[in-house]
């Protein structure tokens, strides 16, 4: 019997869709041979992301080395009805690289230079084949940092292509805020040498519509991001973490919420609920209370201003009932504590080793989070499904992760129906299906409901004006 | 002879463009009589905003009272292809309200609820009568206030409409990054919800594209902007002012730059150029050195952390050149300073009294500021005409602002040369032609070189798409 990634591979077996006899020696004319793949074992290796979604590999894959090949394939595929699937990491977990309907999956790895750093300005350019680690690296010696940070070391350019953000943003923004202009390679090969114009990086421009803001989040449906301007911001003097666990949900969300009213300039602020902390313990090697905790992070100029900082969210917490808070300056257990949180996607997985890892990704207002939180709680535990769930709480934003038997078509029934309920939770009280995941194949469904029909058609409307022939990435984001 | 005001009305005596027999009577029909108006004098006072722009009086004025109405006007103007022009309170200064084909202007003022305010979730909905004074006064005793201060009292959905700014904006963010969802009525009548759904408020979202920035300064020609839920903040609980004066531009700049870099999370941080200086002493009766000048203030949470990032600041200041770095928690002084700032447009005018303000609006790379501010200051002296400048330093925005005396060719002349020249050097250097004014009727020719052909070509392509038989606000932004 098949189990696990033979049955992935046998999914994946079906027919090439889009080949005809020109399409491979086009290809390797414009990128090289090197640079085109065929082999089945490569054309599995990017069907798929990091989701349980089924592996739909595309028909062949190219690595551009350039802009230039980059809108020479558009034009091509555009030519030709091919389908385009921009990737970057393959670290997303909405299915957005799957080549369902077959085609050129672009792997842009191979474009991986950081250009232009502008220490004095704050920003620097990036090509797609960057990660925020690389990035974050490369910057080390010069006071600065990019702080989006998604968990998975993902390319800054798919963050921008995804609408990324992660446990920095209650502070510094989501990648939405973080970009000042990107290169855009349009479906019909067109180069769009900055939303902003070419090389401008103004802090702030009001010339003409935002196409920036317009390609952040259209996970590759309207375009090929092939480098982004992003800003950076000053490598904080001093930080500190702290940890603290709660008797329930709501008196961490309110400590949150006071947290925030006070206009504490709070690095960090994340959720995790008991049996999150379990995963962690045991995945990571802690020994944390099993109790809804709160992690936290505290960035400043001085060291008493941090300390003022965490004694402000200490005072709360204390009032909310918290207990056992634990703060350090130790550059070691700071990371052995935020490693832990980054490692809570794998450290859930781990609970139940072989299946595979599904995501919700609701944000809901700061004053539903509590209610909502509590009622996924309690409809996993009815339900028998192994979840925890996890949040950037100071975005309203939480994930329950479940690990599903994908051959087990009743867990996988009550896992998406666990899914479509928070997704009804959140809808219900003025949320949206995602925060910072997208919506890639596992949610255009929840969108008609979300945006309203008129909001959804106008999305159409500009898909349809920039990508007529649909070669972009179709199926994700859009019914079309 | 004819001047000032009396010429402008004779300029704007032309014929009606778009009154036919059925015109009146229908839009009478949707709004009631009274909510219609054709006399001459209001048709002057809505065909200008605050700039040196010609009087460009529309065919007719209506006053919608609801979202249904703003919809049913729509529908018919764009059956019948009348040019539809918003108008928030006419504080622009980019043209961006001058009915330059005539057609129907559109004043909001009578929508002017503040709905649906939540203190937890840290927003508020408004219609489009709301100014931003409105806004805050209403808040006063709830702890937020709303952050984006152009100086001008403007309507928020008005700022949202032109991508305003201002002082705050180094902290809190443009009004780009304080928008959290848009009720839209589009060309053809169409109401849209939400451009994030409708009634929804996540603090983010990655659900499908983001209308929501793509409406943000499209000046009224995509759309009728009638409610916008807007981001509030914490009112910090302690507030510090001060002000420093510098031997040059660029000592006052790189105090500028120091202090981002330093991560200290200042609040405001304006450049006033001597001759702004003078001007504010002599109408805010003041008795500051002519010399550049700082202004700044500080947020916290608590008493010393104001008094802790003030101190960072004074030191930088100091190693930079700065003297006379005099600080205040006074309300009255603080009061006093502000007003000053605030006013520097009406003080600069107070100088030449008769004349119109002509205002440049570029904002360009931190690294290239001091430089460029520094250019235009020669430029302005060389040319002999009375010019000061003013700047949001901290985004790298600064506007030069001009006397004009409109019977004057040769002046007038002059201005725009110095203003060319302005836009110039910030294109140069990376820059935009406007950091916050828009682009409205002044500024659309210098466009296609900030962003090259393709990406106007793409912002074309939006419009048309948007407003097929271009009635929205035609001739602003685009040249079409």
């Amino acid at each position: 019997m098949l189990r696990g990634n033979a049955l992935r591979r046998c999914f994946s077996s079906g027919s090439l869709k889009n080949v005809t006899e020109e399409l491979i020696p086009k290809l390797e004319s414009i990128l090289g041979v090197e640079n085109v793949k065929t082999s089945a074992s490569v054309r599995e290796h990017y069907g798929h992301d990091e989701s349980h979604f089924r592996n739909y590999p595309p028909d062949v894959v190219v690595t551009p080395q350039c802009v230039e090949q980059v809108s020479e394939v558009a034009k091509f595929a555009n030519d030709r009805r091919v389908p385009l699937i921009p990737f970057g990491t393959g670290t997303g977990i909405e299915g957005g690289v799957n080549a369902i309907r077959g085609g050129i999956c672009m792997d842009l790895k191979a474009m991986d230079e950081i250009k232009e750093l502008s220490v004095e300005n704050f920003d620097c350019v990036v090509q797609p084949g960057v990660t925020r680690k690389a990035l974050n690296n490369f910057l080390r010696d010069t006071g600065l940092w990019f702080s989006v940070d998604p968990g998975a070391d993902a390319s800054v350019c798919g963050m921008v292509a995804t609408g990324a953000s992660g446990t920095n943003t209650v502070r510094y923004g989501t990648i939405i805020d973080n970009v000042r202009n990107l290169e855009v390679v349009l479906a019909d090969g067109t180069i769009l040498g900055g939303t902003r114009g070419k090389g401008r990086r103004p802090r702030k421009s009001s010339a003409g519509y935002n196409l920036t803001q317009l390609f952040v989040g259209s996970e590759g449906t309207l375009g090929v991001i092939t480098s982004a301007c992003v800003k950076l911001h000053a490598r904080p003097a001093f930080i500190s973490a702290a940890v603290c666990a709660f008797p329930d949900v709501k008196s961490a969300v309110q400590s949150v919420v006071e947290t925030l009213q006070r206009s504490i300039p709070i690095a960090r602020i994340e959720f995790l609920d008991s049996a999150q902390i379990e995963a962690c313990n045991s995945y990571s090697n802690l020994n944390m209370a099993k109790a809804p905790t709160l992690f936290l992070e505290f960035h400043g100029s001085a060291e008493s201003e941090v300390a003022q900082q965490a004694q402000f969210v200490e005072d709360i917490c204390h009032s909310n009932k918290g207990s056992d808070f634990k703060w350090s300056t130790e550059q070691d257990e700071m990371n052995r504590l935020w490693t832990a949180r980054h490692n809570a996607w794998y450290a859930a997985l781990s609970q139940r080793p072989g299946r595979r890892g599904f995501s919700t990704d609701v944000c809901v207002p700061i004053s539903h989070l509590a209610r909502v939180v509590d009622e996924t709680r309690k409809d996993i535990d009815a339900s028998g499904v192994f979840g925890t769930i996890v949040g950037h709480v100071g975005d309203g934003n939480f994930h329950c992760i479940f690990c599903v038997d994908e051959e087990d078509p009743k867990e996988r029934a009550a896992v998406q129906q666990l899914s479509d309920n928070v997704v009804k939770r959140a809808l219900a009280v003025g949320g949206t299906c995602t925060g910072e995941h997208g919506i890639g194949m596992g949610k255009v469904n929840y969108l008609k409901e979300e945006l309203g029909e008129s909001t959804l058609n106008v999305m159409k409307a500009l898909k349809r004006t920039l990508d007529p022939n649909g070669i972009l990435n179709p199926g994700k984001v859009l019914d079309m």
